[in-house]
C-alpha cells in the first residue's frame, strides 16, 4: 500500500498513468466497425453477441399541459443507448492513521478528451460481477460482490436521461480493514484530496463524481475520518436533514411527487430505421437540423488494456452543455435551487435536476435563470469548470459545470418546476435512487468540494 | 361537519350508506360489453375512447442465475391491466378537540364482495386533477390538487405488481384546518377508530390501507393528535429508524439494492392474441391449465352513482392469496422478516414483500417460512384478517393478511433474499416511492393496528 503523499507525488503518479495508458482513438465508418452491425430489419446499431449495448431509437410524445405552463404537443425521436443492465462503481475506502482514504485508479476510457481520468475503484459489468467464478479481469470486484467490509454507499443511481435509456449504476463504497494490495493503476486519495482535484478540469471521471455525491455526511459527533469538509457539508447533519430548510423534506418530496404527477411523456422503442429528423451517412448517424448529438464509430487502440484493440459506435454530443446550481442563503442556510426536470430516458422520466441545464448557446430555448446566472458578478461564481461525461460511451462530453450565489434578497418565491432545498435534503435524497439526476449529482459533488 | 360519535353511531351509518349504495354486479359475456372492444389486429382489450384502462398482453422472461439460487430460465405470458396515468388516492384530516380527524368515505366498488368499504376521502383520476376547470365531480379534490393544507404525506406507491403494468398512485395526506362540510356519504374517524376497523374484515378498502401506512409516525416528544398508539408505533420514533435495528438503513438499503442488481427478469408487452397459455371464451380470458386469474366482463347497476348503469373487464383472481409477516423480537425491538419480491408489473420489477406471499393451496410453489407459518400455535397469530384489494378493477379479490410471532431463538441467519427490518425502518422506506409493494403496505397498516 502506498503511504501519504504529497501534491508533487501524486502529480508525478498521474503523469505516468497517463503515458503508460495511451491509447490512440480515431472515428471510423460505420462500415469499419467489428463485430457491430446495423440490423437489417430495425435499423438498430448492435454489436452481434447482443452483448455490450445498442443503439436504438426512441419516439418521445409530450401531449402538453396548460396547467404546468409547458405549452402544447410535442413529439420527436432520436437515437438512444440501449444497455439495460446494472454495472457498479464502487470504491474501496479504508482508513490509515485515523483518516479514511479511497482507492481511486487511473483510467482510460476512448471518450475521454485529455486519455486517462481518475475513476472508482471499480467500475463492472452485471456479467463480471454475478458470474459464479469471480475474479479475473476486473480488480478488486470481490470486496463490492460479497459486501465483506463496511457498506458506506450502495444505491442505484440512473445516468444521462437523454442519452441513456433507463441506464442505472450501483454507486458503492465499501470500507475495509484489509491490507489490500495497490496495483499500477490505482492509488489512495483522502476526500480533502480528492476534493482538491474536483477543482481541476477533467480530472476526477463522472463514475467518480457520481459516487463521491452518494458519501453520507460526516457526523461532527462521529468519526471526522475524512477530515472537516466545508461548513455545509458538516453543519446541520447532526440535527437532520430538515434543520434551517425552508421546506421539510415531506413538503419538498411532495413538490416532486406533484412534478412526478404532472409529467405526461411517453417514450417508446422504435426501430432506429428512418426516425424522423434523423439521417445516417457512412460515418455518422446525424441530427438533419441542429440537434444535440451524433452517433459516430471509433477505432481504439489501448496497448495497455487486456483488449488492446476495438471498434465501437459512440454518441457524440455536438456542443458542450451548461449544468448550474444557484444558491442563495435563506436564514443563515445555504438552498440550492433545483428543478424537477423531465428526461426521456429516464426509468421514471423526472428526476431533480440543477437550476439550469442547457446548451448555453441554443438561442430559442433559454430556460428560466439562465440569464440570472449571466447577470452575476464574477465573485458570485464559486465553482467554474469542465468536467467530462462518461468516457465508455460519450466522445468528448464536456460540460461546463456552475454553482453560483444569488443575492441574499433573491426572491424565494420560483416557478412550480423549481424548488429551493439545502444540501442536507439533497444528500438525505441521495441515499435513494432516482432522485438526483447525474449532473446534480456532479454538482453535489462539487458543492462538498468548495473551501 | 359531524362531532365525535359512539361506535353505535358508525354502524348505523355505515349499514345506512351501505344501503343507499347499493349496486347490482353481473357478469356478462364479452359481446355484452358497451364501448370495450377487443382491438383487431393485438386482441387488446380497450374502450372505444382509449379511456380507463385496456387489458394487455405481457411476455415475462427470466434468464435465471446459479448465484441466486432461483433455478433455470423461465418465461411466460399473461394479461396484464394497462393504466399508465398517477391517480390520487388523499385522505383529509383535520383536528377536533385535540384529536386528528380523517374524512373516510363509504364508497362501493363493483368489485366488492361486501359493496361498500371505507376509502380516503378522494380516489380521481390524473384527468380529473390535471384539467384547469377543477372541482365538479371529485369532491374535496381541490385540498389535493392545491396542496393548501399541511401536507403530511405525498408520495408515489406501486399497485399489484402481478396484475397492473407500472400501476402507481400519488398517496396522500393533507391536514386542513378550514370548516369543511360533510357529504353524505363521508365521515370524520380517528385513526384509533380506523385501526380499530381494519380488525374486521373488508371494512378498510385497499387504497385507504395503502394511505394509512404511509402516515408519518406521531413523534412522542410531538403532538400526540393521532392518540397513544401501540408501542411498536411510537418507540423508536423519536431516535431515528436505525434505533435498536439489527441491520443499519444503508446496510438494508444495500440488501435491497443487491437483489436489484441480481433481478434478471424482462417484461415486455405483447398483442394479447395468441399469448401462450391463455385461450379466450365468450365470457373470460383464462389460463389454459391452472393459473391465477381471469379476466372477465360485468355490468354495474348503482343507482346512487353519478354513472348508474356501466360495464366494464375486471380482473377475478382464481383463489385468495396468502401475505403473511412475521417478526421476532431482537434485543427487545420487534423486527419484521420481509422480502425481496420481483414482480413483473413493477416499474423497478422488485419491491419488498411480506414474509410470505403466495397461493397457500398451491403445492408445487411452496415458498420459504410458509410452513414455518403452518407450525406456529394459534396464540402467535396476531392478526389474521380477509381483506380485498382495489374494487374498481378486480373482482371479489379477497386476501388472507396474517401478522405472526416468531420464537425469540428463530435464527436471525436467513436466506438472501429475505431481511429484517424493524417497524421504524419500514416507515422510514415508505416516505419513498418503489421500496414497499401493496401488500407490505397492507401489513404495515395492519401492524400499526395491533393493540
Amino acid at each position: 500500500m502506498n503511504a501519504p503523499h504529497t501534491d508533487a507525488d501524486f502529480a508525478d503518479w498521474f503523469a505516468e498513468r497517463a503515458r503508460v495508458n495511451d491509447q490512440r482513438v480515431e472515428t471510423i465508418p460505420f462500415s469499419a466497425l467489428s463485430g457491430w452491425e446495423f440490423d437489417g430489419t430495425t435499423g438498430d446499431l448492435r454489436h452481434h453477441t447482443g452483448r455490450f449495448f445498442s443503439v436504438r431509437g426512441l419516439r418521445v410524445r409530450e401531449p402538453g399541459s396548460p396547467t404546468v405552463g409547458g405549452g402544447g404537443p410535442r413529439e420527436w425521436s432520436q437515437p438512444i443507448i440501449h444497455q439495460p443492465e446494472i454495472g457498479v462503481l464502487g470504491i474501496l475506502a479504508r482508513t490509515f492513521d485515523g483518516v479514511r482514504h479511497y482507492l481511486m485508479q487511473a483510467k482510460a476510457e476512448p471518450g475521454n478528451v485529455n486519455g486517462v481520468q481518475l475513476s472508482p475503484t471499480v467500475q463492472a459489468t452485471r456479467s463480471n460481477y454475478t458470474r459464479v467464478h469471480r475474479g479475473g479481469s476486473v480488480r478488486y470486484l470481490e470486496h463490492f460482490t460479497d459486501r465483506r467490509g463496511r457498506v458506506l454507499v450502495d444505491v442505484l443511481q440512473s445516468e444521462q436521461g437523454s442519452w441513456f435509456l433507463h441506464k442505472r449504476n450501483r454507486n458503492m463504497v465499501v470500507e475495509t480493514d484489509d491490507d489490500v494490495p495497490v496495483e499500477d493503476d490505482f492509488r489512495w486519495l483522502t476526500l480533502e484530496e480528492i476534493r482538491a482535484l474536483l477543482h481541476r478540469d477533467n480530472v476526477i471521471n463522472m463514475d467518480a463524481r457520481t459516487v463521491l455525491s452518494c458519501l453520507p455526511r460526516p457526523h461532527p459527533a462521529a468519526d471526522g475520518r475524512d477530515g472537516p469538509g466545508h461548513a455545509w457539508a458538516t453543519s446541520s447533519a447532526a440535527l437532520g436533514p430538515d434543520q434551517g430548510a425552508l421546506l421539510s423534506l415531506t413538503e419538498l418530496s411532495s413538490w416532486f411527487t406533484d412534478a412526478k404527477t404532472r409529467c405526461d411523456l411517453t417514450a417508446d422503442l422504435v426501430p432506429l430505421t428512418g426516425i424522423a429528423g434523423w439521417r445516417r451517412t457512412p460515418t455518422e448517424i446525424t441530427p438533419e437540423y441542429g440537434g444535440r448529438f451524433r452517433i459516430i464509430a471509433v477505432d481504439v487502440t489501448a496497448p495497455h488494456r487486456e483488449v488492446p484493440h476495438w471498434t465501437q459506435p459512440m454518441l457524440a454530443p455536438c456542443a458542450p452543455a451548461l449544468a448550474a446550481l444557484l444558491y442563495r442563503t435563506i436564514g443563515g442556510v445555504p438552498h440550492f435551487l433545483v428543478q424537477a426536470q423531465v428526461q426521456e430516458g429516464c426509468l421514471d422520466k423526472l428526476e431533480i435536476g440543477p437550476t439550469v441545464h442547457c446548451l448555453p448557446d441554443d438561442h430559442h430555448d433559454r430556460p428560466p435563470y439562465l440569464d440570472v446566472l449571466g447577470s452575476l458578478a464574477p465573485d458570485r461564481i464559486r465553482y467554474d469548470r469542465v468536467q467530462s461525461e462518461e468516457g465508455g460511451r460519450f466522445f468528448a462530453a464536456e460540460n461546463r459545470y456552475v454553482i453560483a450565489e444569488l443575492d441574499e434578497d433573491f426572491p424565494t418565491e420560483v416557478p412550480p418546476r423549481h424548488c429551493w432545498a439545502t444540501l442536507g435534503q439533497l444528500k438525505e435524497l441521495l441515499r435513494h435512487s432516482h432522485y438526483l439526476n447525474i449532473e446534480a449529482r456532479t454538482l453535489v459533488a462539487c458543492a462538498e468540494a468548495l473551501r
